[in-house]
Protein backbone atom coordinates (compact mmCIF):
# COMPACT_ATOMS: atom_id res chain seq x y z
CA UNK A 1 0.00 0.00 0.00
CA UNK A 2 1.56 2.94 -1.09
CA UNK A 3 -1.89 5.57 -0.82
CA UNK A 4 -4.09 5.74 2.14
CA UNK A 5 -6.57 7.53 0.41
CA UNK A 6 -6.81 8.40 -3.20
CA UNK A 7 -9.25 10.33 -4.52
CA UNK A 8 -10.58 10.59 -8.16
CA UNK A 9 -12.66 13.45 -10.09
CA UNK A 10 -14.13 12.48 -13.03
CA UNK A 11 -14.68 8.84 -13.13
CA UNK A 12 -14.58 8.08 -17.16
CA UNK A 13 -12.21 5.63 -19.26
CA UNK A 14 -9.17 7.51 -17.74
CA UNK A 15 -10.54 8.00 -14.14
CA UNK A 16 -12.45 4.59 -13.71
CA UNK A 17 -9.35 2.56 -15.51
CA UNK A 18 -7.12 4.31 -12.67
CA UNK A 19 -9.43 3.49 -9.65
CA UNK A 20 -9.64 -0.46 -11.05
CA UNK A 21 -5.88 -0.65 -11.48
CA UNK A 22 -5.17 0.98 -7.67
CA UNK A 23 -7.48 -1.52 -6.73
CA UNK A 24 -6.43 -4.56 -8.03
CA UNK A 25 -2.80 -4.02 -7.27
CA UNK A 26 -3.82 -2.79 -3.83
CA UNK A 27 -1.79 0.15 -4.42
CA UNK A 28 -4.40 2.35 -2.24
CA UNK A 29 -6.36 1.65 1.08
CA UNK A 30 -9.55 3.10 0.06
CA UNK A 31 -10.40 4.65 -3.61
CA UNK A 32 -12.59 7.82 -3.99
CA UNK A 33 -14.64 8.72 -6.88
CA UNK A 34 -16.34 11.92 -7.56
CA UNK A 35 -18.75 12.25 -10.84
CA UNK A 36 -21.77 14.31 -11.84
CA UNK A 37 -24.24 11.74 -12.10
CA UNK A 38 -25.10 8.98 -9.70
CA UNK A 39 -25.40 5.85 -12.35
CA UNK A 40 -21.66 6.42 -12.88
CA UNK A 41 -20.82 5.95 -9.25
CA UNK A 42 -23.36 2.71 -9.39
CA UNK A 43 -21.35 1.66 -12.26
CA UNK A 44 -17.83 2.45 -10.95
CA UNK A 45 -18.64 0.58 -7.81
CA UNK A 46 -19.68 -2.53 -9.93
CA UNK A 47 -16.74 -2.49 -11.72
CA UNK A 48 -14.45 -2.40 -8.36
CA UNK A 49 -13.26 1.32 -9.90
CA UNK A 50 -14.20 3.26 -6.02
CA UNK A 51 -14.74 1.80 -2.52
CA UNK A 52 -17.40 4.86 -2.87
CA UNK A 53 -18.28 8.12 -3.99
CA UNK A 54 -20.33 11.11 -4.36
CA UNK A 55 -21.89 13.53 -6.95
CA UNK A 56 -20.27 16.47 -5.00
CA UNK A 57 -17.00 17.35 -4.12
CA UNK A 58 -17.41 16.29 -0.38
CA UNK A 59 -14.80 17.93 2.09
CA UNK A 60 -14.55 15.55 4.45
CA UNK A 61 -13.52 12.64 2.29
CA UNK A 62 -10.70 15.33 0.27
CA UNK A 63 -9.35 15.86 4.06
CA UNK A 64 -8.36 12.34 4.20
CA UNK A 65 -6.93 11.97 0.98
CA UNK A 66 -3.25 12.21 0.24
CA UNK A 67 -3.45 11.90 -3.64
CA UNK A 68 -6.22 14.04 -5.79
CA UNK A 69 -6.48 12.63 -9.03
CA UNK A 70 -8.36 14.85 -11.79
CA UNK A 71 -9.43 13.45 -14.67
CA UNK A 72 -12.21 15.42 -15.62
CA UNK A 73 -11.90 16.90 -19.81
CA UNK A 74 -9.31 19.90 -20.14
CA UNK A 75 -11.06 23.02 -19.27
CA UNK A 76 -12.87 22.20 -16.14
CA UNK A 77 -8.93 21.59 -14.82
CA UNK A 78 -8.37 24.93 -12.98
CA UNK A 79 -11.95 25.04 -11.49
CA UNK A 80 -12.17 21.87 -9.90
CA UNK A 81 -8.51 22.46 -8.38
CA UNK A 82 -9.47 25.74 -7.12
CA UNK A 83 -12.69 23.82 -5.73
CA UNK A 84 -10.77 20.86 -3.87
CA UNK A 85 -8.41 23.11 -2.71
CA UNK A 86 -11.23 25.60 -0.96
CA UNK A 87 -12.73 22.46 0.70
CA UNK A 88 -10.37 21.17 2.82
CA UNK A 89 -7.17 22.83 4.73
CA UNK A 90 -5.12 19.63 4.94
CA UNK A 91 -1.87 19.06 2.56
CA UNK A 92 -2.15 16.33 -0.60
CA UNK A 93 -1.07 15.71 -3.49
CA UNK A 94 -2.97 16.73 -6.48
CA UNK A 95 -2.12 15.56 -9.97
CA UNK A 96 -4.66 15.69 -13.57
CA UNK A 97 -4.35 13.55 -16.50
CA UNK A 98 -5.55 16.13 -19.22
CA UNK A 99 -4.27 15.72 -22.47
CA UNK A 100 -2.36 19.36 -23.04
CA UNK A 101 -1.12 21.01 -20.08
CA UNK A 102 0.78 24.39 -21.04
CA UNK A 103 -2.22 26.51 -20.18
CA UNK A 104 -3.60 23.87 -17.51
CA UNK A 105 -0.56 23.55 -15.31
CA UNK A 106 0.26 27.35 -15.26
CA UNK A 107 -3.31 28.31 -14.21
CA UNK A 108 -3.34 25.54 -11.63
CA UNK A 109 0.04 26.81 -10.08
CA UNK A 110 -1.22 30.22 -10.32
CA UNK A 111 -4.44 29.26 -8.20
CA UNK A 112 -3.14 26.96 -5.54
CA UNK A 113 -1.82 27.41 -1.67
CA UNK A 114 1.54 26.05 -1.22
CA UNK A 115 0.45 23.25 1.12
CA UNK A 116 -0.89 21.33 -2.03
CA UNK A 117 1.79 19.97 -4.45
CA UNK A 118 0.83 19.69 -7.72
CA UNK A 119 2.00 17.66 -10.50
CA UNK A 120 0.54 17.64 -14.20
CA UNK A 121 0.14 14.56 -15.87
CA UNK A 122 -1.18 12.68 -18.86
CA UNK A 123 -1.41 8.64 -19.11
CA UNK A 124 -1.28 8.49 -22.81
CA UNK A 125 -3.85 5.73 -22.92
CA UNK A 126 -6.93 6.99 -24.28
CA UNK A 127 -8.85 5.15 -26.91
CA UNK A 128 -11.92 5.69 -29.24
CA UNK A 129 -13.89 4.34 -26.55
CA UNK A 130 -15.21 6.96 -23.51
CA UNK A 131 -16.79 6.46 -20.18
CA UNK A 132 -16.84 4.07 -17.27
CA UNK A 133 -18.46 1.46 -19.44
CA UNK A 134 -14.78 1.04 -21.15
CA UNK A 135 -12.84 1.30 -18.15
CA UNK A 136 -10.15 -1.31 -17.74
CA UNK A 137 -7.51 -1.91 -15.01
CA UNK A 138 -4.97 -2.82 -17.85
CA UNK A 139 -5.71 0.18 -20.04
CA UNK A 140 -1.91 1.72 -18.46
CA UNK A 141 -0.10 -0.93 -18.75
CA UNK A 142 3.61 -0.54 -21.22
CA UNK A 143 1.89 3.20 -22.01
CA UNK A 144 3.77 6.52 -21.67
CA UNK A 145 2.64 8.53 -19.04
CA UNK A 146 3.98 11.87 -19.14
CA UNK A 147 4.24 14.14 -15.96
CA UNK A 148 5.31 17.88 -16.57
CA UNK A 149 7.32 19.07 -13.83
CA UNK A 150 8.11 22.81 -13.71
CA UNK A 151 10.34 25.10 -11.53
CA UNK A 152 7.82 24.87 -8.41
CA UNK A 153 7.31 21.54 -8.29
CA UNK A 154 8.57 19.29 -5.44
CA UNK A 155 10.77 16.61 -5.83
CA UNK A 156 9.12 14.60 -3.40
CA UNK A 157 6.07 15.23 -4.83
CA UNK A 158 6.84 14.23 -8.40
CA UNK A 159 8.36 11.02 -7.08
CA UNK A 160 5.03 10.29 -5.76
CA UNK A 161 2.79 10.78 -8.44
CA UNK A 162 5.92 8.93 -10.44
CA UNK A 163 5.16 5.75 -8.43
CA UNK A 164 1.56 5.98 -8.64
CA UNK A 165 1.60 5.83 -12.90
CA UNK A 166 4.43 2.85 -12.77
CA UNK A 167 2.63 0.70 -10.23
CA UNK A 168 -0.11 0.38 -12.62
CA UNK A 169 2.00 -0.59 -15.63
CA UNK A 170 3.41 2.80 -17.27
CA UNK A 171 6.27 3.90 -18.51
CA UNK A 172 6.95 7.91 -16.95
CA UNK A 173 8.37 9.99 -19.15
CA UNK A 174 9.16 14.00 -18.26
CA UNK A 175 8.36 16.57 -19.96
CA UNK A 176 8.38 20.03 -19.44
CA UNK A 177 4.74 21.66 -19.88
CA UNK A 178 5.35 23.37 -22.95
CA UNK A 179 7.31 20.40 -24.26
CA UNK A 180 4.51 18.39 -23.80
CA UNK A 181 2.16 20.28 -26.22
CA UNK A 182 4.04 20.86 -29.09
CA UNK A 183 5.08 16.18 -29.25
CA UNK A 184 1.40 15.82 -28.17
CA UNK A 185 0.20 17.91 -30.69
CA UNK A 186 2.05 15.83 -33.12
CA UNK A 187 1.29 12.56 -32.19
CA UNK A 188 -2.21 12.78 -30.75
CA UNK A 189 -4.38 15.94 -31.72
CA UNK A 190 -2.84 15.83 -35.52
CA UNK A 191 -3.67 12.41 -36.22
CA UNK A 192 -6.98 12.77 -34.76
CA UNK A 193 -8.09 16.10 -36.83
CA UNK A 194 -6.08 13.96 -39.99
CA UNK A 195 -8.02 11.01 -39.56
CA UNK A 196 -11.76 13.65 -38.48
CA UNK A 197 -10.55 15.13 -42.38
CA UNK A 198 -9.67 11.99 -44.11
CA UNK A 199 -13.49 10.80 -43.10
CA UNK A 200 -14.52 13.85 -43.95
CA UNK A 201 -13.32 14.44 -47.15
CA UNK A 202 -14.33 10.95 -48.94
CA UNK A 203 -17.34 10.81 -50.93
CA UNK A 204 -20.14 8.69 -49.32
CA UNK A 205 -19.90 6.46 -52.45
CA UNK A 206 -16.16 5.42 -51.81
CA UNK A 207 -17.29 4.79 -48.13
CA UNK A 208 -18.91 2.14 -49.14
CA UNK A 209 -15.77 0.55 -50.37
CA UNK A 210 -13.25 0.94 -47.84
CA UNK A 211 -11.89 -2.08 -46.45
CA UNK A 212 -9.30 -2.31 -43.17
CA UNK A 213 -7.06 -0.10 -44.22
CA UNK A 214 -8.76 2.63 -44.21
CA UNK A 215 -11.17 1.45 -40.80
CA UNK A 216 -7.79 1.17 -39.13
CA UNK A 217 -6.21 4.57 -40.49
CA UNK A 218 -9.61 6.31 -39.02
CA UNK A 219 -10.53 4.67 -35.81
CA UNK A 220 -9.14 7.54 -33.73
CA UNK A 221 -12.23 9.58 -35.40
CA UNK A 222 -14.62 7.89 -33.04
CA UNK A 223 -13.13 9.59 -30.14
CA UNK A 224 -15.83 11.87 -28.55
CA UNK A 225 -16.54 14.99 -30.49
CA UNK A 226 -16.73 17.45 -27.27
CA UNK A 227 -13.55 16.15 -25.98
CA UNK A 228 -11.31 16.47 -28.59
CA UNK A 229 -13.03 19.89 -29.28
CA UNK A 230 -11.68 21.28 -25.45
CA UNK A 231 -8.08 18.86 -26.20
CA UNK A 232 -7.23 20.90 -29.18
CA UNK A 233 -8.14 24.69 -27.91
CA UNK A 234 -6.59 24.11 -25.19
CA UNK A 235 -3.27 23.86 -27.57
CA UNK A 236 -4.09 26.17 -30.38
CA UNK A 237 -1.05 27.44 -31.50
CA UNK A 238 1.04 23.39 -31.57
CA UNK A 239 -1.32 21.73 -33.14
CA UNK A 240 -1.90 24.12 -36.17
CA UNK A 241 2.09 23.89 -36.49
CA UNK A 242 1.93 20.48 -36.47
CA UNK A 243 -1.24 20.62 -39.26
CA UNK A 244 1.19 22.86 -41.33
CA UNK A 245 4.24 20.95 -41.26
CA UNK A 246 1.73 17.81 -42.23
CA UNK A 247 0.26 19.96 -45.07
CA UNK A 248 3.47 20.70 -46.50
CA UNK A 249 4.27 16.69 -46.62
CA UNK A 250 1.29 16.02 -48.24
CA UNK A 251 1.71 19.06 -50.75
CA UNK A 252 5.27 17.68 -51.52
CA UNK A 253 3.23 14.83 -52.66
CA UNK A 254 1.27 16.24 -54.67
CA UNK A 255 4.14 17.44 -56.55
CA UNK A 256 5.50 14.13 -56.83
CA UNK A 257 2.26 13.29 -59.00
CA UNK A 258 1.79 16.25 -60.56
CA UNK A 259 5.72 15.90 -62.06
CA UNK A 260 5.53 11.85 -62.47
CA UNK A 261 8.37 12.24 -60.47
CA UNK A 262 8.84 7.94 -59.21
CA UNK A 263 11.95 8.27 -57.76
CA UNK A 264 11.14 11.28 -54.75
CA UNK A 265 7.64 9.56 -54.58
CA UNK A 266 9.49 6.46 -53.62
CA UNK A 267 12.11 7.99 -51.58
CA UNK A 268 9.71 9.98 -49.54
CA UNK A 269 7.04 6.62 -48.80
CA UNK A 270 10.20 4.56 -48.29
CA UNK A 271 11.03 7.41 -45.74
CA UNK A 272 7.71 7.08 -44.41
CA UNK A 273 7.54 3.09 -44.27
CA UNK A 274 11.27 3.39 -42.43
CA UNK A 275 10.12 5.45 -39.55
CA UNK A 276 7.06 3.36 -39.65
CA UNK A 277 8.69 0.43 -38.88
CA UNK A 278 10.63 1.65 -35.59
CA UNK A 279 7.26 1.53 -34.01
CA UNK A 280 6.76 -2.24 -34.77
CA UNK A 281 2.46 -2.46 -33.84
CA UNK B 1 -15.16 -27.03 -60.37
CA UNK B 2 -16.12 -23.88 -62.12
CA UNK B 3 -12.16 -23.73 -63.92
CA UNK B 4 -10.13 -26.19 -65.64
CA UNK B 5 -7.00 -24.40 -65.39
CA UNK B 6 -6.14 -21.13 -63.82
CA UNK B 7 -2.48 -19.50 -64.41
CA UNK B 8 -1.84 -16.82 -62.21
CA UNK B 9 1.37 -14.44 -63.37
CA UNK B 10 2.04 -13.24 -60.20
CA UNK B 11 2.86 -14.79 -56.65
CA UNK B 12 2.53 -12.09 -54.08
CA UNK B 13 -0.09 -11.64 -51.84
CA UNK B 14 -3.25 -11.02 -53.98
CA UNK B 15 -1.72 -13.87 -56.57
CA UNK B 16 -0.81 -16.12 -53.65
CA UNK B 17 -3.81 -15.80 -51.70
CA UNK B 18 -6.01 -16.36 -54.81
CA UNK B 19 -4.06 -19.74 -55.64
CA UNK B 20 -4.36 -20.33 -51.77
CA UNK B 21 -8.18 -20.02 -51.77
CA UNK B 22 -8.94 -21.13 -55.31
CA UNK B 23 -6.98 -24.70 -54.17
CA UNK B 24 -8.87 -24.89 -51.14
CA UNK B 25 -12.53 -24.49 -52.20
CA UNK B 26 -11.80 -26.33 -55.54
CA UNK B 27 -12.94 -24.44 -57.76
CA UNK B 28 -10.30 -25.04 -60.30
CA UNK B 29 -8.87 -28.17 -61.18
CA UNK B 30 -5.39 -27.13 -61.55
CA UNK B 31 -3.70 -24.19 -60.33
CA UNK B 32 -0.36 -22.72 -62.49
CA UNK B 33 1.99 -19.96 -61.41
CA UNK B 34 4.35 -17.83 -62.96
CA UNK B 35 6.81 -15.66 -60.87
CA UNK B 36 10.30 -14.07 -61.36
CA UNK B 37 12.06 -16.20 -59.03
CA UNK B 38 12.38 -20.02 -58.88
CA UNK B 39 12.29 -19.08 -54.43
CA UNK B 40 8.72 -17.87 -55.11
CA UNK B 41 7.09 -20.28 -56.77
CA UNK B 42 8.57 -23.06 -53.86
CA UNK B 43 7.08 -21.58 -51.36
CA UNK B 44 3.95 -21.39 -53.30
CA UNK B 45 3.66 -24.85 -53.87
CA UNK B 46 4.67 -25.41 -50.04
CA UNK B 47 2.23 -23.17 -49.28
CA UNK B 48 -0.71 -24.45 -51.61
CA UNK B 49 -1.06 -21.61 -53.80
CA UNK B 50 -0.06 -23.85 -57.22
CA UNK B 51 -0.29 -27.20 -58.35
CA UNK B 52 3.16 -26.22 -60.36
CA UNK B 53 4.57 -23.30 -61.72
CA UNK B 54 7.66 -21.54 -63.70
CA UNK B 55 10.05 -18.50 -64.20
CA UNK B 56 9.22 -18.07 -67.73
CA UNK B 57 5.85 -17.40 -69.31
CA UNK B 58 5.25 -21.25 -70.80
CA UNK B 59 3.00 -21.09 -73.99
CA UNK B 60 1.97 -24.86 -73.27
CA UNK B 61 0.59 -24.14 -69.51
CA UNK B 62 -0.90 -20.92 -71.26
CA UNK B 63 -2.41 -22.85 -74.20
CA UNK B 64 -4.39 -24.95 -71.61
CA UNK B 65 -5.53 -22.31 -69.17
CA UNK B 66 -8.79 -21.56 -69.27
CA UNK B 67 -8.35 -17.84 -67.10
CA UNK B 68 -5.71 -16.33 -66.85
CA UNK B 69 -4.88 -13.70 -63.98
CA UNK B 70 -2.03 -10.97 -64.14
CA UNK B 71 -1.24 -10.30 -60.23
CA UNK B 72 1.67 -8.30 -60.70
CA UNK B 73 2.67 -4.26 -60.63
CA UNK B 74 0.26 -1.89 -62.26
CA UNK B 75 3.00 -0.39 -64.61
CA UNK B 76 3.31 -4.23 -65.87
CA UNK B 77 -0.02 -5.25 -66.71
CA UNK B 78 -0.31 -4.13 -70.38
CA UNK B 79 3.03 -4.97 -70.89
CA UNK B 80 2.15 -8.57 -69.59
CA UNK B 81 -1.18 -9.00 -71.30
CA UNK B 82 0.55 -8.34 -74.55
CA UNK B 83 2.96 -11.26 -74.23
CA UNK B 84 0.47 -13.32 -72.84
CA UNK B 85 -1.57 -12.93 -75.72
CA UNK B 86 1.74 -13.80 -78.50
CA UNK B 87 2.75 -16.63 -76.51
CA UNK B 88 -1.02 -18.30 -77.46
CA UNK B 89 -3.58 -19.02 -80.19
CA UNK B 90 -5.73 -20.03 -77.61
CA UNK B 91 -9.13 -18.09 -76.47
CA UNK B 92 -9.47 -17.37 -72.79
CA UNK B 93 -10.32 -15.10 -70.21
CA UNK B 94 -8.17 -12.43 -68.62
CA UNK B 95 -8.10 -10.16 -65.82
CA UNK B 96 -5.92 -8.22 -63.89
CA UNK B 97 -5.82 -7.56 -59.79
CA UNK B 98 -4.39 -4.05 -60.51
CA UNK B 99 -5.60 -0.93 -57.93
CA UNK B 100 -5.83 1.67 -60.86
CA UNK B 101 -7.83 0.82 -63.50
CA UNK B 102 -8.44 3.94 -66.13
CA UNK B 103 -5.19 3.46 -67.52
CA UNK B 104 -4.64 0.07 -67.72
CA UNK B 105 -7.74 -1.31 -68.81
CA UNK B 106 -7.58 1.13 -72.07
CA UNK B 107 -4.04 0.25 -72.73
CA UNK B 108 -5.09 -3.88 -72.71
CA UNK B 109 -8.45 -3.66 -74.30
CA UNK B 110 -6.37 -1.64 -77.69
CA UNK B 111 -4.02 -4.08 -77.53
CA UNK B 112 -5.61 -7.88 -76.96
CA UNK B 113 -7.19 -9.68 -79.85
CA UNK B 114 -10.74 -10.18 -79.73
CA UNK B 115 -10.27 -14.07 -78.82
CA UNK B 116 -9.24 -13.12 -75.96
CA UNK B 117 -11.91 -11.72 -72.92
CA UNK B 118 -10.47 -8.99 -70.57
CA UNK B 119 -12.57 -7.61 -67.20
CA UNK B 120 -10.53 -5.39 -65.08
CA UNK B 121 -10.48 -6.39 -61.29
CA UNK B 122 -9.31 -5.17 -58.14
CA UNK B 123 -9.78 -7.13 -54.71
CA UNK B 124 -9.63 -4.50 -52.47
CA UNK B 125 -7.82 -6.53 -49.52
CA UNK B 126 -4.49 -5.81 -49.35
CA UNK B 127 -2.89 -5.36 -46.03
CA UNK B 128 0.78 -3.55 -45.18
CA UNK B 129 1.75 -6.65 -45.88
CA UNK B 130 3.19 -8.27 -49.40
CA UNK B 131 4.35 -11.33 -50.98
CA UNK B 132 4.22 -14.78 -50.94
CA UNK B 133 4.85 -15.36 -47.06
CA UNK B 134 1.90 -13.46 -46.29
CA UNK B 135 -0.48 -15.26 -48.32
CA UNK B 136 -3.92 -16.20 -47.00
CA UNK B 137 -6.87 -18.61 -48.52
CA UNK B 138 -8.84 -16.14 -46.25
CA UNK B 139 -7.69 -12.80 -47.45
CA UNK B 140 -10.93 -11.91 -49.79
CA UNK B 141 -13.65 -12.41 -47.46
CA UNK B 142 -16.07 -10.23 -47.33
CA UNK B 143 -13.44 -8.00 -49.66
CA UNK B 144 -15.24 -5.76 -51.87
CA UNK B 145 -14.00 -6.99 -55.74
CA UNK B 146 -14.33 -4.50 -58.05
CA UNK B 147 -14.62 -5.31 -61.91
CA UNK B 148 -14.74 -2.72 -64.29
CA UNK B 149 -16.31 -3.68 -67.53
CA UNK B 150 -16.66 -1.64 -70.41
CA UNK B 151 -18.39 -1.24 -73.81
CA UNK B 152 -16.52 -4.14 -75.33
CA UNK B 153 -16.88 -6.43 -72.34
CA UNK B 154 -18.35 -9.90 -73.13
CA UNK B 155 -21.08 -10.25 -70.83
CA UNK B 156 -20.31 -13.95 -70.32
CA UNK B 157 -16.66 -13.33 -69.01
CA UNK B 158 -18.07 -10.65 -66.47
CA UNK B 159 -20.16 -13.17 -65.05
CA UNK B 160 -17.35 -15.60 -65.19
CA UNK B 161 -14.77 -13.49 -63.17
CA UNK B 162 -17.58 -12.30 -61.03
CA UNK B 163 -18.22 -15.80 -59.81
CA UNK B 164 -14.05 -16.48 -59.54
CA UNK B 165 -14.17 -13.82 -57.09
CA UNK B 166 -17.90 -14.35 -55.31
CA UNK B 167 -16.54 -17.96 -54.84
CA UNK B 168 -13.04 -16.65 -52.77
CA UNK B 169 -15.66 -15.00 -50.85
CA UNK B 170 -15.76 -11.15 -52.56
CA UNK B 171 -18.53 -8.57 -53.15
CA UNK B 172 -18.35 -7.96 -56.39
CA UNK B 173 -19.00 -4.08 -57.16
CA UNK B 174 -18.89 -3.01 -60.61
CA UNK B 175 -17.77 0.16 -61.89
CA UNK B 176 -16.23 1.73 -64.77
CA UNK B 177 -12.80 2.00 -64.73
CA UNK B 178 -12.74 5.99 -64.26
CA UNK B 179 -15.41 5.62 -61.95
CA UNK B 180 -12.96 3.04 -59.69
CA UNK B 181 -9.77 5.81 -60.03
CA UNK B 182 -12.08 8.20 -58.55
CA UNK B 183 -13.47 5.96 -55.65
CA UNK B 184 -10.20 4.33 -54.97
CA UNK B 185 -8.15 7.50 -54.94
CA UNK B 186 -10.56 8.86 -52.36
CA UNK B 187 -10.22 5.34 -49.82
CA UNK B 188 -6.85 3.51 -50.88
CA UNK B 189 -4.37 5.96 -52.26
CA UNK B 190 -5.59 9.35 -50.29
CA UNK B 191 -5.42 7.91 -46.93
CA UNK B 192 -1.92 5.97 -48.02
CA UNK B 193 -0.10 9.28 -48.75
CA UNK B 194 -1.96 10.83 -45.50
CA UNK B 195 -0.71 7.91 -43.14
CA UNK B 196 2.51 8.34 -44.53
CA UNK B 197 2.46 12.01 -44.39
CA UNK B 198 1.75 11.86 -40.88
CA UNK B 199 4.54 9.95 -40.13
CA UNK B 200 7.13 12.09 -41.89
CA UNK B 201 5.88 15.16 -40.08
CA UNK B 202 6.28 14.03 -36.80
CA UNK B 203 9.47 14.51 -34.76
CA UNK B 204 11.69 11.58 -33.79
CA UNK B 205 11.22 12.53 -30.03
CA UNK B 206 7.23 12.60 -30.91
CA UNK B 207 7.99 9.46 -32.26
CA UNK B 208 8.96 7.60 -28.96
CA UNK B 209 6.15 8.79 -27.42
CA UNK B 210 3.36 7.19 -29.79
CA UNK B 211 0.59 4.63 -28.63
CA UNK B 212 -1.95 2.66 -30.36
CA UNK B 213 -3.74 5.36 -32.19
CA UNK B 214 -0.93 6.74 -34.06
CA UNK B 215 0.20 2.70 -34.93
CA UNK B 216 -3.24 2.30 -36.23
CA UNK B 217 -3.77 5.15 -38.29
CA UNK B 218 -0.23 4.82 -39.71
CA UNK B 219 0.06 1.15 -40.68
CA UNK B 220 -1.17 1.41 -44.07
CA UNK B 221 2.75 3.33 -44.14
CA UNK B 222 4.21 0.17 -44.01
CA UNK B 223 3.10 -0.69 -46.94
CA UNK B 224 5.84 -1.43 -49.85
CA UNK B 225 7.26 1.89 -51.00
CA UNK B 226 7.49 0.87 -54.92
CA UNK B 227 4.50 -0.92 -55.12
CA UNK B 228 2.38 2.00 -54.02
CA UNK B 229 5.24 4.93 -55.86
CA UNK B 230 3.76 2.77 -58.45
CA UNK B 231 0.05 2.61 -57.80
CA UNK B 232 -0.32 6.69 -57.34
CA UNK B 233 1.66 7.44 -60.96
CA UNK B 234 -0.97 5.46 -62.43
CA UNK B 235 -4.12 7.32 -61.08
CA UNK B 236 -2.07 10.70 -60.23
CA UNK B 237 -5.17 13.35 -61.50
CA UNK B 238 -7.64 11.48 -59.31
CA UNK B 239 -5.30 11.25 -55.88
CA UNK B 240 -4.65 14.64 -56.47
CA UNK B 241 -7.89 15.84 -56.32
CA UNK B 242 -8.34 13.89 -53.20
CA UNK B 243 -5.55 15.02 -51.77
CA UNK B 244 -6.94 18.78 -52.42
CA UNK B 245 -9.94 18.21 -50.73
CA UNK B 246 -8.77 16.47 -47.84
CA UNK B 247 -6.09 19.90 -47.12
CA UNK B 248 -9.40 21.84 -47.85
CA UNK B 249 -10.51 20.06 -44.27
CA UNK B 250 -7.43 20.17 -42.66
CA UNK B 251 -7.39 23.83 -43.22
CA UNK B 252 -10.84 24.73 -42.07
CA UNK B 253 -9.72 22.91 -38.97
CA UNK B 254 -6.71 25.52 -38.49
CA UNK B 255 -9.34 28.22 -38.72
CA UNK B 256 -11.64 26.80 -36.03
CA UNK B 257 -8.09 26.29 -34.37
CA UNK B 258 -7.22 29.68 -34.70
CA UNK B 259 -10.70 31.77 -34.02
CA UNK B 260 -10.94 29.82 -30.98
CA UNK B 261 -14.43 28.65 -32.96
CA UNK B 262 -15.54 25.59 -30.70
CA UNK B 263 -18.90 24.83 -31.96
CA UNK B 264 -17.55 24.66 -35.81
CA UNK B 265 -14.92 22.47 -34.54
CA UNK B 266 -16.97 20.53 -32.75
CA UNK B 267 -19.79 20.10 -35.07
CA UNK B 268 -17.24 19.14 -37.63
CA UNK B 269 -15.58 16.75 -35.15
CA UNK B 270 -19.38 14.98 -34.76
CA UNK B 271 -20.01 14.45 -38.39
CA UNK B 272 -16.71 12.71 -39.08
CA UNK B 273 -17.29 10.94 -36.24
CA UNK B 274 -21.04 9.68 -37.24
CA UNK B 275 -19.77 9.46 -40.58
CA UNK B 276 -16.72 7.02 -39.39
CA UNK B 277 -19.27 5.27 -36.96
CA UNK B 278 -21.40 3.99 -39.97
CA UNK B 279 -18.25 1.57 -41.02
CA UNK B 280 -18.70 -0.39 -37.52
CA UNK B 281 -15.21 -1.52 -37.55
Amino acid sequence: VKFNQVTIVGLGLIGGSLGMALKKRGVARRVIGFARRETTIRRAKAKGAVDDGCTGLCPEWLGESDLVVIATPPPSVPRLAREVARLTRHPFLLTDVAGTKGRIVREVEKILPPRIRFIGGHPMAGSERSGIGAADAALFEGAACILTPTARTDRKALARVSSLWRTVGGRIVRLSPFRHDALVAQISHLPHLAAAGLVLSVSPRAMALTGNGFSDATRIALGDPSMWADICLTNPKEISKALSRFVKEIKEFQECLRKGDRSSLRRKLQAAQMKRQKLIR
